[in-house]
């Protein structure tokens, strides 16, 4: 009976697409409101159409040239299989299928929101959440049920059939297979969030130049070409590149925590396999326990809080997930010491995987909390911000840097902890564990995550339909709480790659089959120096693409102006297609250069200079890729909300500022600094620190150090040792005395 | 004979010595101008001295404290000793001795030369370079003779007295008591180097604020209360904390070598001391070296380059040390293989020690290079700023963010090159070998680094003076080409942190008894991560507190505005003192939380987590310390170089922009930003990184896994290793048969 378990995954995947069809209808057939709104939306979701269509051509050279290589590399070894191609196709594919299902969703979802709020906030609370949670389950469904299925497909395919060692190489080679997928799911998400940051912020800063600025129309003008690639570019980054980015997260720590599962030797009923199922259960359960928790997003009145709700939704899907793992594990798992079959690991029970799972579950809060604290409005740091913009532009960015530098301190701290927490709790299976936990609810994060910017171009679509003040009001609200999960959403994001580098970092070092990543070693130390620096210069790549993207779209917008007659008398409509193309070709051609860093680095360092070196890369990007997030995105997100604040009107030095003061233009040269910082930069680090580990656990079996090809070898050496301590001096005389094999 | 050798290096430390007194004598009797340049260098350094003054009451308790603790804390165990304390205080006072003795000269030589440049650009760069000369002389000969005596006194004391092992815990103490001098040094750097850098950037803006600003009178008028303090500045930050900052780089990196040195058995006719001798002997030689190329620095008429002068002076001085160092090393070193005597190195011979040696040189000339490509006006970097300021404000601070973040790449490429490509030629000794190397012409680095602020000095004399045009054009070429030394300078420090922190680093392992710093144990993870975050809070709060403290010199020069009747009719003299310790008590007060920081985090993790988890830590110090430097410093430098670029105009986009345009506005902008980050946090992370590490080595013994006390034990462990190959699985079975002791 329970073998059958592992059937049960894929079931829960497809439950959760099951509802989100429902949901997706339910939002379809809801009312769109009038033609004028129809026909703002309709630009609004064709753009969108056209950015995924224009990157999907590019991403498919992509992904043909990878999928070759990486079946060509299969065949070279013997811990792999030229399937991973197939496996890294699918997960690229079911990428950006969760992507287009979450632009379309958003897409059609924004105006009804509007239309909704017509009404009540009540029901405009309704479809815009019913909105994000489409797109959280689309995700969520997706993730689960492909890796679930994949692993049946595989397990059969290379243990079951062969009769192999579920602890050994057969069962190796299935999760080495089935990382493809993991790496599919994460390139496109490269070209998704960093190509996305480009688009969006290039898109917004190219719009306003020429649209404000020059030809002195007001912004969402229809008449600015611009306008309709900027408003698709709220949904490319914050739909689009949030989603892809999870789905990643959310694949890659599952695969980690299987393939350190698979070292632990279970005298479970499940064959053996029960460490490396239970990731997949967990996911497919928090999948479940995330539908539930939506049923409670909802307000009976307008005067309810949205934000509560929204909290109300989220710790009931966190309690019910962790109150049922706690059974699930106790049910799977064995009873007595579980170990890693290698070395830099120790005993746990299985209390300790429940621990780890609720460690995961802390971070993720406590890294959302400290998030909303370094960027709320009405906080002392952002208040710090606007205080020191009463003395200019530069004071105001110095104020900026300071708080988004200090802003790393209690993440940092938070994560240390976990680690070492989550380690002690159940070993380096423990720290996967822990990602793992966070994770599972990944379904609900997203949803409130995707319902922020369907209530921001709701809010957009009813200004520019010029809908009742009230109307404007409800939207406002939901922006408002939107802004804020915003924020948090960033938070959750980077701790989730932070924790999944790390459970990857330790799924390769299994299969590159060392024990230790000695950085006293002068070419470890060496990787750690280069790994380090890498999210500098992917960061300053990021930022300056922006610069270029941003004159690319300017340039485009005076072509049209110039050549297209009658635009500002609306007498002929702007090519609205073209500068969508634009941005959307500009920030794909700027990502090749960081994309490349990310894909290329960690190869040429793993064959150039071995498994350990690499190691010592790996721990270099990922340590500085999440300080440099946490640094961007926290500096960005204070930034924008210090500027903000000013349209309330805010008092300093007890005189009340309010916009168009100079302490209002200096914050809004920080908020420009910061939007790249936080929406193209800050990100993208998540994406970095993934990728580079997801390349090193695919490539680690060809630059293992452990002989391949000798399923049976034996060895005897006898050694003696002979430790002398002269003054405090530890000397040790190494005897090799018989080996024979 | 040859155990003579060691009385050397303090004699050659005595020459140093000398030769700067003579040319400090010469300064002195040159003519000092008229009385209205008498006048205006007397405010400052009376200023100068009152800095000191200050900073030194604050130390003393500081330094009586510390030395209190180290003194009894080196009663706690065997390998130290309360000596340690003396150590200390003796680094502590050669620091603070060194420091005035460079501001002293400094404000002597600024106005001299203003004086001889009324008569030739010759004459002008022979006062202000033998200035330089002087401060390069007295720290680098303090630091020799310093370390020279002290070794003779310890070595005497601690190994040739009690018959002590030359390698072994004897030597280990006489080593553990002489790391009190380089911490004494370094924890004065921090004073002058952090406090120093908030000290200049608070009078700077504070004095710019309500003097040019408020009060409309323009910059260095002798109405301005601030302005001494101001000019103060400049020799506080570029005189006295590079100073210090380099001094505690040299004596660190010589220590280091000496630690790693004790380690290497050695059959040399130097009582098996050569390896620990040798770094204290290539320092002399470079120093004799470095007066030999002084001798080169000079021009014969106005036409002739300063910049080539300077260079061929440099390159003397380097290429006479690399030649002498290989018969010196030759000489010292026995044939045959070196080996540390302990894991994780491999063996070399003498002729990779001079390898290693050459790699430093190389390493810092490199450094050198990159930095003055990436903030020379004209150069694609900073280029790239001034056509983004042409689009505002926050163009110009991305564009100036993207050039620093990019600038890491290729420092960190040449470092992790020099640390692998030393390794390889000589060990970890040749890491710490390669370090001494390139600190070896200290004395010449620092000269040229001190010449730049005695120009820039000499030319606001002019100026405020009134001399005529020829005058201030003659130090104009001299500042000039000062603005560039400043920038290398600062390369070659952050390098030289780096390497002395890495040398420091190598040392810290040995004594600390640990074999390897595994960052897959999840504990040192941690530690590597919180480390990491280090330098980021460090930043934070340097640049917070000079918006702080420039706050307090507002506040005071608005106050004798205020209070004292007649200062803008020159009927009062303002209170320069005044502002000059509102200035200093500012710094010092704003430089505990940093310091504290630096001082306290390695003492926590180190006795709370063990020596191997305050490896990971000193590692994520080092490496994000110095991505930090390089991008701070890098960013500010470009920034201040794309502003100076308007003053004689710039084409963009074919139109021609001066000062007073709003791109040279937005330029103001980003050179406002830069000045913290280039004078205050950048150059801070050379502190951090080395006195965190110094931190570490000093309480090594403390936190060491070996045992102590135990000068003669003896086990034997038999052990059997059977090693099994299943599916490619490696499986190790360990067993221990006989135990003796």
């Amino acid at each position: 009976m329970e073998q059958m378990f592992i059937y049960i995954v894929p079931l829960l995947g497809i439950i959760g697409l099951v509802v989100m069809a429902i949901k997706s209808a339910w939002v379809t057939k809801q009312d769109a409101g009038d033609e004028n709104m129809a026909e703002l939306a309709g630009h609004i979701a064709k753009g969108a159409m056209a950015f995924l269509k224009a990157e999907w051509k590019v991403l498919a050279y992509f992904v043909v040239i990878a999928g070759l290589l990486l079946g060509w590399s299969g065949t070279l070894i013997e811990t792999s299989s030229p399937v991973i191609a197939i496996s890294f196709l699918i997960g690229a594919v079911l990428s950006a299928f969760a992507g287009y299902l979450g632009m379309n969703i958003a897409t059609k979802a924004n105006v009804r929101t509007t239309q909704a709020a017509k009404g009540s906030l009540k029901n405009a609370l309704k479809v815009s959440f019913t909105g994000g949670t489409v797109m959280g389950l689309g995700v969520a469904g997706l993730a689960v049920f492909g890796m679930g299925a994949l692993f049946i497909l595989f397990y059969n395919m290379f243990v079951l059939s062969t009769g192999g060692d579920v602890n050994g190489a057969a069962m190796e080679t299935a999760l080495e297979v089935l990382a493809g997928f993991s790496l599919g799911a994460e390139s496109i998400a490269l070209f998704a969030r960093v190509g996305g940051g480009i688009y969006t912020k290039a898109a917004d800063v190219g719009a306003d130049l020429v649209g404000k600025v020059e030809a002195g129309i007001p912004e969402d003008d229809v008449r600015n070409p611009a306008t309709i690639a900027d408003n698709v570019g709220d949904n490319v980054g914050d739909v689009a590149g949030m989603g892809a980015d999870l789905f990643g997260s959310y694949v890659a720590t599952i695969l980690a925590s299987m393939v350190l599962g698979r070292e632990i030797v279970s005298d479970d009923n499940f064959g053996g396999i029960a460490p490396v199922l239970l990731p997949l259960v967990i996911a497919g359960m928090g999948l479940i326990f995330s539908i539930v928790g939506t049923w409670f997003v909802r307000i009976s009145k307008d005067t309810d809080s949205v934000q509560a709700a929204l909290n109300k939704g989220n710790w009931i899907s966190i309690l019910l997930t962790v109150a049922a793992s706690y059974p699930l594990i106790m049910y799977m798992l064995p009873e007595g010491e579980l170990v890693l079959s290698r070395g830099g690991s120790i005993a746990f029970t299985k209390m300790g995987v429940f621990g780890a799972v609720v460690i995961g579950l802390i971070v993720g809060a406590l890294m959302s909390m400290i998030t909303e604290y370094y960027t709320a409005m009405g906080k002392r740091p952002v208040n710090s911000i606007i205080k020191q913009s009463s003395t200019g532009h530069a004071t105001n960015i110095i104020g900026g840097l300071s708080v988004g530098m200090e802003s790393t301190v209690l993440p940092i701290l938070v994560l240390a902890g976990g680690i070492y927490g989550s380690f002690l709790a159940a070993g380096l299976y423990g720290v996967a564990i822990a990602a793992a936990g966070m994770m599972a609810t990944t379904a609900m994060q997203l949803a409130i995550d995707a319902f922020g910017p369907i209530a921001d171009n709701a809010g957009g679509i009813a200004e520019m339909s010029g809908l009742p003040k009230e109307v404007r009001e409800r939207t406002d609200i939901l922006d408002a709480v939107g802004n804020t999960t915003a924020a948090t959403g960033k938070g959750f994001a980077i701790a989730s790659a932070a924790l999944t580098a790390l459970a990857l970092f330790a799924a390769y070092v299994g299969i590159a089959g060392i024990d230790s990543i000695d950085i006293y070693k002068a070419d470890v130390l060496a990787g750690l120096f280069v790994g380090a620096m890498i999210p500098f210069i992917f960061s300053s790549l990021a930022i300056a693409a922006v610069g270029r993207a941003a004159m690319d779209m300017v340039n485009e917008v005076r072509r049209q102006f110039r050549e297209i007659p009658g635009i500002m008398e609306y007498k002929n409509k702007p090519e609205y297609e073209k500068c969508v193309e634009i941005s959307t070709q500009a920030s794909i051609r700027e990502m090749v250069a960081p994309g490349a860093i990310a894909l290329i680095a960690p190869m040429v360092v793993g064959f150039a200079f071995g498994a350990e070196v690499l190691g010592g890369l790996l721990a270099g990007i990922t340590v500085s890729g999440v300080l440099m997030g946490i640094f961007q995105n926290n500096a960005g997100g204070a930034w924008d909300n210090a500027k903000k604040s000013f349209e309330k009107g805010v008092m300093i030095d007890g005189v009340m500022q309010y916009k168009g003061s100079d302490a209002h233009k200096a914050s809004v040269t920080g908020d420009t600094v910061g939007d790249p910082f936080k929406d193209t930069s800050g990100p993208s680090m998540n994406i970095l620190i993934k990728l580079t580990s997801i390349v090193a656990l695919v490539i680690a079996p060809h630059i293992s150090e452990k002989p391949h090809g000798s399923h049976a070898m034996k060895e005897t050496v006898e050694i003696k040792k002979e430790i002398t301590y002269v003054d405090s001096k530890k000397v040790e005389k190494i005897e090799k005395i018989v080996i024979t094999k």
